[in-house]
């Protein structure tokens, strides 16, 4: 058994360093990394050059257990990575024949024939010599893995292809698992996902479950316009085999932060977002939805749509940007248009009524709100949102009073209405 | 006048090492240096720590003639790069007070009182002897550019904050400026945006242009879901002081590949995307305009609102996800569904001129189709899609067989209706 307890990120691509295409390669294997419970202090990128990709897998060699690279597998003579791990740790470069076999097959699928597979081509069928290759279901570079030493460090290399569709399944079919085997721990994790509380409030009331630190631990977890918590135990192997029982205690823990936060505000535990739980909950209650937007202007039922299965349970929408489509479309009276206006709350329960009339859904959700830059006034200024939850049996409303940027006005909106539905859905 | 050709990006925090958040600002950075026309061969990542902040500083001063750092300058103990920035350069911290009363300004215009302000706030106003001082008008750490030699190689790094709200306008309204008068070069680069068109198309006819290589230069620029090419002429300020004249050739570059390219499949030479380029030729010919979205479900409303400017002339959208919709609202007579379906050309001219109708604008775009990953047959792949623009004196469609997952099939279907309208306009 390895002990892989720091890890680094080694990206090679002149497309990276000219700033044509954002690294995500590296915040998602350092996400990766992270889960796996391996440190990591480093990320580096270099371009397509063999001198400086092998000075980077030199120095990186020397300071972590585990090196991860990404990139220069292809079939061009920019594609040096493979060739250049074999110098670094003084091995030939060998044939590895299931991979040109699959080189062949992937040729012969796209209906060409075998004159029309070049050396470059064949190229990314020579692997270094005692390397464990990973089979490339996406595409025609295969991965490895190297293990060597540097001055009596057992160092562990990963190379992987990539492009992102390729790299992300290599490394969690095939990767991962083998990583599992050489790391003495494992560990269990819940994402808790939560909404209508702020970050910075949620940690404050459970700043001594987060102090604690004892095992499992309960951190903050950072994620694009959600409030998420990461609760992880770690288990030691060892103690696995030698029959000493450890507990799963992130129940336990989870329990205390439900105590604490407060159930509804508690949305998921695991791996679905909002949309896809207020699916989950339309499909498990056999309900359908339609949705009147105005500020978000697609973006709500956008979101749902994003993922498959909608069709099950979404009906449709009305995008009323402009007054005269609140009126003609969705019966808003002329009179609230003029008196209260378009971002009041009962212009969003006249559009989510009227909503729910025309698309003869059971349930119907309005949102209309000033998304700035422009259009504020000191009664009504940006930020402010009015939704609108209409059933057979009543409406409910909720006020929102947002700050940020027009993007996030309407990200967040979008959020809180799937949130409204959700609540009628419990 | 100094010679800054090669630059390289450091970038400092511990939520980058964990994966917690994309580093966009390494791209947009290198992204900016490749305008300016400085290469650079390294980006590196490294954590909260100062031995390996001042490692990695160190390592880029003997590498490179720019460094540009981000992170690590806001109020925290975390927040070290300064100062040892600072000890590198073996210069002392010294109190920088105008920073010192910008600090004291934001806390004021927060409601908040000079005794509020700590010791880690005043922190920020702490600067390198000698250092040039960049404001923060969008938050209270200030940047800087420090000027030293290693080894006789003059070396400049620019110190910015990491928050890309902070980072970006501080880097273009100041750092670019400053680096403008100490380059002995400057370019003009055009950016030619280009629709209904493959990129690898696009290249192989431009290859000659491409292969050139001289001044002015033509090169693919890499963008999501669009193509564009980038030319690029390079000044030298030496030849304008001399008085040796340096003509501008890019518009004449700019010519031959409209020759060869066709000028219907440019939509754009500047910085406008696609939905700006409709929304201004709307506003231009006074038109109003109105979606029918079935497989886009409000992303190509989206796409248009996602700019401001667009409540000119945006009326509004009906979402027809489900057939009862396109039958109800957009009166799609039920024949038209049960004999050619949903996904047709004639579904889609009758869902425009139904928009068209109830959203009485000028003009209306239908978009129907199978953005999968189910719901495909033989006669009607996954990718089928049909698009439709009314008018009052008729009606356009378009029909579009796309490959490629859910998400690249709407994405690319929003692009081709928007073009459909701009070729209406012009």
């Amino acid at each position: 058994m390895k002990n892989i307890r720091t890890g680094e990120i080694l990206c090679v691509g002149t497309e990276l360093l000219v700033g044509q295409i954002v690294n995500t390669n590296a915040s998602w294997l350092a996400g990766r990394l992270a889960l796996l419970g391996i440190s990591s202090y480093y990320q580096t990128v270099v371009g397509d050059n063999p001198e400086r990709i092998l000075e980077a897998m030199r120095q990186a060699s020397k300071r972590s257990d585990l090196i991860v690279v990404t990139g220069g597998l292809g079939p061009t003579s920019d594609d040096l990575t493979m060739s250049i791990a074999a110098k670094l740790v003084n091995r030939d470069l060998v044939l590895h024949q299931p991979s040109r076999d699959a080189i062949t097959e992937i040729f012969r699928r796209m209906g060409r024939v075998d004159s029309d597979i070049t050396e470059n081509n064949w190229k990314q069928a020579m692997m270094p010599e005692q390397a464990h290759i990973m089979p490339n279901g996406n595409g025609t570079a295969p991965g490895a893995i190297l293990e060597y030493e540097v001055e009596g460090h057992p160092v562990t290399m990963i190379l992987l292809p990539g492009p992102p569709s390729e790299m992300q399944p290599m490394f969690i079919e095939q990767a991962e698992p083998w990583l599992a085997e050489h790391i003495p721990t494992y560990f269990k994790h819940l994402f808790v996902r939560m909404i209508g509380i702020g970050e910075s409030k949620a940690e404050t009331l459970l700043i001594d479950l987060i102090r604690k630190q004892g095992n499992p631990t309960l951190a903050p977890y950072a994620s694009e316009g959600e409030v998420m918590f990461r609760i992880s135990q770690l288990f030691e192997k060892s103690l696995e085999a030698s029959g000493i029982e450890q507990p799963d205690l992130t129940g336990e823990l989870l329990k205390q932060v439900r105590n604490i936060i407060g159930d509804e505000h508690i949305y998921e535990v695991g791996n679905r977002k909002m949309p896809e739980v207020v699916r989950d909950l339309l499909i498990k209650n056999k309900k359908t939805i339609s949705f009147a937007e105005s500020c978000t202007a697609g973006l709500l039922s956008s979101a749902l749509v994003d993922y498959a299965g909608a069709s099950e349970v979404f009906r449709g929408s009305i995008i009323a940007y402009d007054n005269s489509v609140k009126e003609n479309i969705l019966s808003v009276p002329a009179g609230i248009l003029n008196t209260e206006g378009a971002v009041s709350e009962a212009c969003a329960i006249a559009m989510a009524q009227g909503c729910r009339n025309v698309m003869k859904s059971d349930l119907a959700v309005a949102v209309t709100g000033i998304a700035g830059p422009d259009g504020g006034t000191p009664d009504k200024p940006v930020g402010l949102v009015w939704l609108a939850v209409a059933r057979e049996d009543g409406v409910e409303t909720r006020k929102l009073t947002l700050s940020g940027n027009r993007g996030r006005i309407r990200h967040v909106s979008v959020l809180q209405a799937l949130d409204l539905v959700r609540r009628q859905l419990l």
